[in-house]
């Protein structure tokens, strides 16, 4: 791999390694969910429900002294994690397992990144923010009504200040001589940052 | 600044000194921007109707050693882009004037962001052509109807594999207990590559 | 009003006498709303929250033997109402005060759109529930993240069958020579169809 | 067909008789070009491009009065705009043919739909242009990058004031207990009013 032509943010997704059946977060909404995960030097990252693994990825090619956790249930998923990072030349930590409970023992984290949450969102979300330093942020991906309130409220409630925003993007298509749009279905990425502890304030 | 805690990609729109009338690209279409410039190490960058001059700040902030030219013909712009290369601590190449006579002299470009046209869309297109270096990528940011398929069709015109995406984004606005959705209006990013020279086939 | 000259479905908004901060459903999500409210002959229909009235005032047009209830609390709301009932030659039925306790005495609804809760959403579905036939369609447009998904499950509780759009919608705006795209906030259509009644089944 | 329980307008998409390869407009653009359509009684309308005949079906079903016709090549689409015809109780005029020619000998129309080009949008524009009434309207529904802008300008160069709007809709899936957001193909869809003659002027 030529790093000096590695184009970063936003791989293709043609570049990672994929199989049918584990989901993979796709160059638009990657690159939008990287930008509100707010990333900077050697930061501590958990990516939750990883499926193929390209939000770690980028986080790690994009601050190679971060610690990034690349949290998956899923063997195969696991597999092309692994893969993929072997592929770009990195290392990643990978835990196998299912959230939350699969993060109580890591390292306290700068970052989290919730993209897949097998119907625990609420759960993983509680532990995530017992998980996230002071000042973290945690970003969240959905693609369901309910989730996308479940999530919102769910920072709310930890008394995070949570934005959202909501992505409907279409792609040009060439056919023969015409070219027409193709929707992707629309995602919402909800981002909140974790207030100052209060007993940080006395 | 401190360098340690620079977000990247995807600086906050209140990072940058602004003035009210000199546009700016905000953040979420300045990452897919970003993204679909595929930057790499040591690259030469153009920022066509750069404005605040955020994607070109953001440009050389993710690969200092690249060399980046915002152009813009705008006295205010210029001093705004001036003021911000300051703040992040960077170093652009500002030239002053209208596109595309002031691209005529720069040096040759691996990638071109065109932000603003002033109406002179495809006399930009046909400039920036001749400047872009072989397999270098072109990238339009287009608010219009007309301009989006000008756009599209003046990079087939050129022999380049266009790809555009049409992005519609709402964020989440809280007002009291309620949280709103406000629209952003819609934007095309169009992007193409310049395929092999002729010449460097023989 | 020349009524062979009268565009239907989907009046323009100009064809409403409005008043600042009286809200009203615009032209594009009116008609996706009426669409989803599926009106036939002779219903009983009620518009709750009915701002300027635009709802109830097409759905008497489209089927003037319905029976339409415009609930509204506000004082302005309702004198608009009336004047662009009188505009519209129709009459409608203005029923002053609070939802849901308005609701009460009016008689079985056979349609019952949701415009405005006033954030009461639960409650209101609560009552609504209670007026709707069984079969009848409640139709209830959201603005916000959170309503979305309350009218969502609301309605699912109730064993309704719930389906929402998510509607995004950009008009083009002609400055000079170019036409820019100016997006709409996007609204959420959720439709509940009540199911037959347990007792109609024995 | 009971005509008292015909919801209008927004038939459902499975009240019409379907076979692949067959376009139809869908239940959303449907209703939102009849709403830009401004239909009238009384009125001739052509839909051109009519598909499974959706839009024609339902112009006649609002506005019994009206002399609708359907053009169309393709023979399998005819046959359907037949059985769909049949099924709803009405009279449409098939006409079978090519857009433009096949619009030659019609009657000059109050108001024209072009769902479908076959690649020939701007001489449709120009023949509806022909056969269109002053003060009548023109309604074009795109899914192309560059037939958009064409229909546009088309209309603008006609002296038309056109407007167009970009609808983006997501339709929610519920997938065992969970409700996802499925995208539509993004439409755009232009509408633009032939202006008074000028030999009516003087």
């Amino acid at each position: 791999m030529n790093r000096d032509k590695l184009y970063l943010p936003g791989l293709a997704d043609e570049e990672f390694i994929r199989e049918p059946g584990v989901p993979m977060t796709k160059n638009e909404i990657r690159v939008l969910s990287l930008a509100k995960l707010r990333l900077f030097s050697a930061a501590v990252i958990y990516d939750v429900g990883s499926g193929t693994g390209s939000i770690a990825i980028e986080c790690k090619l994009l601050f190679p002294d971060s610690q990034v956790f690349a949290v998956e249930r899923d063997a195969r998923a696991l597999r092309l994690i692994g893969l993929n990072s072997e592929k770009f030349g990195i290392e990643l930590n990978l835990i196998a397992g299912n959230a939350p409970e699969a993060l109580a023992d890591l390292p306290p984290a700068d970052r989290i990144f919730i993209g897949g949450s097998g119907g625990n969102l609420t759960d993983i979300i509680e532990m995530s923010d017992k998980k996230l330093k002071a000042r973290g942020w945690m970003v969240i991906n959905t693609i369901s009504l309910k989730n996308s309130a479940q999530a919102f409220e769910g920072l709310e409630a930890k008394g995070y200040r949570a934005e959202a925003i909501q992505v409907n993007i279409a792609l040009s298509k060439t056919l023969g001589s015409s070219t027409v749009w193709q929707a992707r279905n629309p995602v919402t990425i909800i981002a909140g940052r974790k207030e100052e502890e209060l007993s940080a304030l006395w």
